[in-house]
């Protein structure tokens, strides 16, 4: 990661935790407001808050002026984590355990739907000349990964999802809100309708190779680094890239292999190594890794539209470096 | 009731219900909008919406301009049903299943979202020079509740609970959803801030009275009037007013008659009896329909702050019929 990225990237993670911890500082109830800052603490990448500050910044705006709206996004993002943690029974998330498993799913529940309010909260301060677009595009975003995470969960019970409706899938889950980050800090940053709208397409292709990366990762990762079981979207049966695109390509005797490793209740390292193998046979790993490549291309495309500045620059070290992420 | 009163909450009762379902016309996915329709389309009192309509017209506004957000207002109120029952394992509200007995767990957290989503998307469309104080008040109302379901859960853990704490807990979970639904038709109807305040104070008393009725008829109605078990509150070891009085006013050996019976799987007819009974004696029915007429009572006090209009005479009307109410 070249080094202007990384000094600016921790930079802004330390004043958005700032902003998100202000609207976390209640006491009482405690069984409200600790799973609250529980899930916050842990920090994470950010990369919502931060692509909504460059946003701005590379339509020409102060930072300075998204401050509230890229803590809205974490705290929506992690409203979203925290009750999908629930619904796919996900024990552990950034090394540690999640707020269901750490409280149970009551708290779980409760402590995401306050996260959301918190998040409106902090959307609100906005400059009223803008809460009504902001509002508008929030609400969408919003509703979207809901709807993404509704296709997600009825595609537990099918065996014939496509790997089209994997995208769609994936459009609303992930790359919706990466999306929306970018637009809210356009917006705010009184960006042009073009320029709105190439940072809108250009977050959304961010998050699609986001997604179809952390589908890569869940195999070719090690525990350490990812923080959370390797192969646990497998074991879950989860409708990932791979999985579909293997289902599409691989032989019936591949497919046979597949199916018996992923009835065992824990893997070992030779399992996990049999499995890449099997997929880089069939052409898996290549065909994710085309999938990201081409998205990113396209993410680098929509930046072209944009003048050259500084947080255009960074947005493009993003991309860079998100290439080549391990975690 | 009176027949006015009868037929302007019809009245507003279908029109609001256009509204809402505006708000929910999606197809897909349908194993997320499905269970939103169902959550709202058994109707219910709509007690929020009415109040937040008549209030409007209480200070001389029109209350066409106050759809949308009681709209908002009864969406918010059913993500906040359908994510309670999930928590206090209610299988039956209302004459039916809820949505989590319906469909599953998972289902309820996620469609209980996206009406919250959804109440904030009929919030948004308020003319804009309202919206600030709007989302600053509906975020605080909706934050209110969650922080009375936080306690209400804690409360199930302890045995020490005050009556104090309970009406910390009551103001929050059920008060403040009332005072909030007046507030936002006051506001919108171009209130006073004088006006504004006592339709909020009143929204709180009658929130105040409608929760201990609510316990009172847990115990005093009958099944199919209640759409629920009778005594299901009891069995559940919830803290109501009731279990709290008596606890801090019965004798040993009537405290242990009652701990005997809700040991009980399912209370049969003589069981309700003889806990009516107990209740009767030791003066439990009685102070909680004093608390339930001294919050009546404050209320309509509010009212005659307010103006004389054919609006501040039904909110009148409705405070009378709820102190008869039976389900």
């Amino acid at each position: 990661m070249n080094q202007v990225l990384v000094d600016k990237t921790r930079e802004y993670r330390e004043l958005v935790q700032k902003y998100i911890s202000a609207y976390l500082e209640h006491d009482e109830p405690r069984l409200l407001y600790e799973p609250m800052r529980y899930a916050l603490e842990s920090g994470g990448k950010m990369l919502r808050p931060i692509l909504a500050l460059v946003s701005c910044g590379a339509v020409g705006g102060n930072i300075k002026d998204t401050l509230n709206a890229a803590a809205a996004l974490e705290l929506a993002h992690n409203f979203t984590l925290v009750h999908d943690d629930i619904m796919d029974n996900d024990g552990f998330r950034r090394g540690r355990e999640t707020v269901y498993k750490k409280w149970d799913a009551n708290i779980g529940i409760l402590s995401g739907d306050a996260l959301l309010v918190k998040a409106y909260e902090a959307l609100a301060t906005a400059p009223p000349q803008y809460l009504p677009r902001l509002l508008r595009e929030f609400n969408n975003g919003i509703l979207m990964v809901c709807e993404g995470q509704a296709m997600d969960l009825e595609f537990e019970d099918r065996s014939d999802v496509t790997l089209d409706e994997y995208f769609q899938m994936i459009d609303r889950k992930t790359a919706q809100l990466f999306s929306l980050s970018c637009t809210i800090g356009a917006i705010l940053g009184d960006g042009t309708e073009k320029q709105i709208k190439a940072l809108q397409s250009f977050g959304s292709m961010l998050g699609y190779a986001f997604q179809i990366q952390d589908d890569l990762l869940d195999i070719l990762s090690d525990q350490e680094t990812l923080g959370k079981d390797i192969g646990s979207d497998l074991q879950a049966d989860k409708k990932t890239f791979l999985m579909l695109y293997t289902r599409e390509n691989a032989s019936e005797k591949e497919l046979r292999t597949i199916a018996k490793l992923m009835q065992k209740k824990s893997f070992a390292v030779q399992d996990i190594q049999q499995i890449r193998e099997i997929f880089q046979r069939i052409g898996t790993l290549d065909a994710a890794k085309g999938e990201v490549k081409r998205a990113l291309t396209a993410a680098s495309a929509e930046l072209n539209q944009l003048e050259e500045n500084e947080f255009r620059s960074i947005l493009s070290s993003l991309l860079e470096t998100l290439e080549n992420r391990t975690f």
